[in-house]
Order: C-alpha cells, then sequence, then structure tokens
C-alpha cells in the first residue's frame, strides 16, 4: 500500500477540528484500564549540540493501528533559527505491519497531544475556581498550555515567567492576542504566589519552584520533565501536595517530577494516581478548597496514537 | 528543511550501486570498537494474526545522522498476497534533530544490510573452499543471503530445503537465473550432510538443525532468530563450535541463538566473540579446517544507518 504522507500545512487545518481533550481523556483512560501495549521510552542523548530524542511507540489492544512517534529536542536550534522541538508520527496497520501515514508534523502534533493533556489535568485536579494561571517558560509548549486552557477555564488573568526578556515580550503580544491578560511576574515566587493554577515548561535540569512558595489550594501542572536528569518542581512539593498524579506510572519510576521525588524519599510511588484512573475516580470532587495538587505529565504514546488516528482520519474524510 | 522521501522504486538503483559488504565491515567495527551509540532494540508483538515490530535507531559518535528504522515481520502476510516484510527507515540530522530522510524502502533495506552481513560472516568466519552452500528456507531474506555470497565464494552448488513446495519451485528458478546449481534436500539433515556453509532463514520457534547434523568444517549463519522466543540451531550446537561470532554482544543478551545456548547452560557468554572484533581480529585465519564456526546475527542499527547513509548520500550525488 501506499502510505499517506502529511505535511504540518495539511495537518494544521484538519487536528483543529479533533477535540484534543476529549481525545486524551479516553486515550488515558484506555492506558490505565491496561488496554494498550506501550513499551518503555526509547532515547537518544547528544551532549554536542545538547539533545534529546524520544521514541514513543504502542498501540491499543482492541486497535486498528500501531503508532511510532519520534520526538527530539535540541534545544540551542533556536540560535539556529530553527525550532527546538522535531519530529514526526507513523501509523502502521496492526494486522500487517503496512505503513499507513506518515505525519511530517515537524513536532508540532507532540506539543499539541502534550497541551492537550495539561487541559485534561487541570479540568480533573484543578480548582474549582481559578483565580489567575502561572506560566512558567515562554516556548511553544508554554504558549499552547495556555490555549489548551482557554475552553476548560473562564480565567483569563496569567503570570508569566521567562528567562529571556524578548521571548517575555513575543509571548505576551501572542497570548495578548487570544484574550489573555498577561503580567511579567518579578520572580518565579512572585508568579506562586499570584496563581492558583501553574504550568511549567522548562527543560530546566534543577528545580525552579520550591515548595514554600506555593499558595493553598493550587493546582501545578509539570510538563518539561521528560528524562531522569530534568526537574521542575522541589521534591519536597511532591512531598506536600494532596494528590500527585502522573500520565504514566510505568514512566515515573525512571524519569519526570515524580522519579525525582521518590529518589529523594520525598514521595512513596504506592501513593501516586495514575491521570486516566483519576478521570475515572474523578479525583477532583475528593479536592478540598486548601488541597495542593500536581499532575507531572512525562507524555505517553497513546496520545500519540490517539492525535495520529484522529489526524488520518480526518484526511480520509476530507479526501 | 524538507525531508527527502524516497520510495523504493527510487531507492532500488541508489542501493544497488553500493558496495554493501564493505559498508557492513566497516559499521561492524565501528560498533564493535564502541564508536556507535545504540540503545536496546525496541519491540512491539501481536498475537492475532502474529507479528513483531522492531525498532533499531542509533548513531556514530564521529557521525552527522542519526537512523531510526522501524522493520516488522507478519507471517500470515503472504496469505493475503502481502510481503510479510515492512517497515521503513528514518534519517535525522544528529546536531538539530531535523528529519533528512524518509527511505519508504518496504522493509527491502533491512533484507538488504541482513544478507549483506551474512556475507560478511561468510568472509571472515567460513571455510577456505566451500563446497556446497546449504540454504534453510525459502523466503526473500533466503534469496538474498546466496545472492550476497556470490561475491564472496566461488561455489554455486546449492543444497536448499524449504516447508512449502511451491515456494522452494519458485526460489529454484530464481536462483538458477542467477548461476546456482540448486538441488531439493530430502531433509535437514540431509542438506547439513552435503554442505559446509549453511545459512538459516526463518522464524522458527524450535531449533530446527541438531548438533550432530552438522559436518566438520562447516561454518552456519543463523539470521532467522532475532527474538527471545525464535530459534534456529540446536544449543547443543554452539557447544560444540570453535568460534561463536554475534554481531552485537548486548543484544545477544537478550535475543538469538547465543541467548537460547547460554540460558541452555550449553555455551558461555564469555567466549562468545563480536563480529567487528572477529574482522580486525582475522578469526578466520586461526580457524581449522575440521572447525565449527557459527555466526548468531540479530541485527544491528548500525547497519541500518550505513544503509540509509548510502541511500541518501547517492540520492543526493545523482540530484
Amino acid at each position: 500500500m501506499i502510505p499517506a504522507i502529511l505535511s504540518w500545512n495539511e495537518i494544521q487545518p484538519i487536528v483543529a477540528k479533533v477535540d484534543l481533550v476529549k481525545a486524551m481523556e479516553k486515550a488515558f483512560i484506555a492506558y490505565s484500564q491496561k488496554r494498550a501495549v506501550i513499551p518503555p521510552v526509547g532515547e537518544l542523548t547528544f551532549e554536542e549540540p545538547p539533545g534529546d530524542v524520544h521514541l514513543k511507540y504502542g498501540y491499543l489492544k482492541e486497535g486498528d493501528y500501531y503508532v511510532v512517534k519520534i520526538a527530539s529536542g535540541f534545544y540551542d536550534n533556536p540560535k539556529l533559527g530553527i525550532p527546538s522541538s522535531q519530529g514526526l508520527m507513523l501509523l502502521f496497520i496492526q494486522s500487517t505491519g503496512e505503513l499507513a501515514a506518515v505525519l511530517l508534523d515537524e513536532g508540532n502534533l507532540t506539543d499539541l497531544r502534550t497541551a492537550a493533556a495539561g487541559a485534561v489535568a487541570a479540568k480533573h485536579l484543578g480548582p474549582a475556581e481559578v483565580t489567575c494561571i502561572g506560566i512558567v517558560g515562554t516556548g511553544i509548549q508554554a504558549f499552547e498550555q495556555l490555549r489548551a486552557l482557554q475552553p476548560i477555564t473562564a480565567c483569563r488573568k496569567v503570570a508569566l515567567w521567562g528567562r529571556t526578556p524578548d521571548h517575555v515580550a513575543a509571548f505576551k503580544n501572542k497570548a495578548t492576542s487570544l484574550g489573555f491578560e498577561i503580567t511579567e511576574a518579578a520572580s518565579i515566587e512572585d508568579l506562586c504566589k499570584q496563581s492558583n493554577l501553574i504550568v511549567t515548561t522548562t527543560p530546566s535540569p534543577t528545580p525552579l519552584i520550591q515548595a514554600g512558595w506555593v499558595q493553598p489550594g493550587t493546582h501545578l501542572t509539570a510538563v518539561g520533565a521528560d528524562t531522569a536528569e530534568k526537574q521542575e518542581l522541589d521534591s519536597a512539593l511532591l512531598g506536600k501536595a494532596s494528590f500527585v498524579v502522573v500520565d504514566s506510572l510505568s514512566q515515573s519510576r525512571t524519569r519526570g517530577e515524580v522519579y525525582q521525588a521518590v529518589k529523594a524519599n520525598q514521595l512513596s510511588h504506592d501513593s501516586v494516581i495514575e491521570l486516566g484512573n483519576a478521570i475515572e475516580a474523578a479525583t477532583k470532587e475528593e479536592r478540598n478548597n486548601n488541597d495542593i495538587t500536581i499532575a507531572d505529565l512525562t507524555g505517553v504514546a497513546v496520545q500519540d496514537l490517539a492525535i495520529a488516528q484522529a489526524v488520518f482520519m480526518g484526511a480520509n474524510s476530507a479526501a
């Protein structure tokens, strides 16, 4: 068979019509119900220039396709005018191994499905009333996270923190045009004091948010740390949280905030809840107004499968 | 950047001009000299219909690209008129993660690089004078192995064994037109009695060749078993061999003939030699006329990198 080959220009209008929050909820539930086969994440790392590549792959047992997704972060790329995120998704027929689709999305579908997962976490774990959204980081993922929150909360007040003034200004412009009211926070501590829904999106190798800075009632979603080396949240903060939720319990044994907090003896892995289970158990209803809750997202291949299939189906129905 | 996308029709004339034996020798030497970064093989398995998918990926430290190769075997495909091997190769720029090339080779490049590795093994480990080549299996890989042996040995006598009479007849026709003289063996035992260079190419779950059947002075290359479940050679045969060579020592701890023989206590892993080292050490010169030698090939991503790069360079110089 001849595979469908779609460029990002072709994918963009198709994916814009997909309800990604719904697709991710379904994907996480299937994953937590053990209806998916998802091997450990494959990884390649590079030192000079620094970069990491993740291979995520798997399938739903009752499904028709398996996915292989390659996504990379080369953090010096912007110096060359190239986005740091790169990658593509491949969809194969589960019964024959034939290649059905090559989605040349340049890493954009990974950005969208990650942002949609953040929205799922905020929807099911976040405070009933969001007073201010705190966004740490000014990259594509930071912006997509904010955009994905638009249908989840009525709050349009945003405290923003970024290292680079130019990037802060660019983010402000883009987000203002979406209807958000952006204030630059003087520090991450200041951002934490203002916000009760915080999203962190950086590849930081050391914690950016200290336990003492976070106000009671805050929900934090950390999406930046997806390797064993990265960490955005002080481990003591995870120890203090009422609920710690991860997208994948198995991945959280080797990467992300939970991995760090367990290693630092601040958290027991047994107390961590998987997002698909949290959705089904309606964890949000158990949330008290003063609870601190955390979602640690490292990204799961079921998300890639869900978004790739949605795009492929969309392309087929348009053709 | 816009990746080069090549179909098998475009790849075929390019790869035909590549000296694959030389490319594989260089790749195996680089690998054994620890100049490559090759993570463990990724794997997906399917039960109904049965299939396995391998993800092989990695890079040379001094190189410009990293490769990701997806190859599958769905053994019921031929019933549907579809080749059992499927797959593609992807080449990315090592310094940015940008996708450079999508090689839609439909699994053919994997077949060719595997066959070339068989030729490398025969060249560096095989008997000085090949009297008859034994080929076990009649699939594409069996045929490519034989074709790859053409420049390695002057022997044109072939004993062939296959389960399906139609496939045996088709193989005979194709191989005869290449100048080989094919005799169908009455049994695998009979094939072993006649041949001193044997290549096994089946996805058998149980050993096909018993230790007592193999004549002194024979070299065997086993390419079929690339998972923890498959096995073509009786473990006692590996115990009996003077040299056991693998393409990858680390992969042989979890898959292939060596994995089975070590598990069955017939072989010590410490005695196994890596192919790249065997090439450099000129192991063939240490071979006595009566030695039985074995090459167990599970396929290494350096091979995929080498063939994908050769094709990409060939396409660029033609363009």
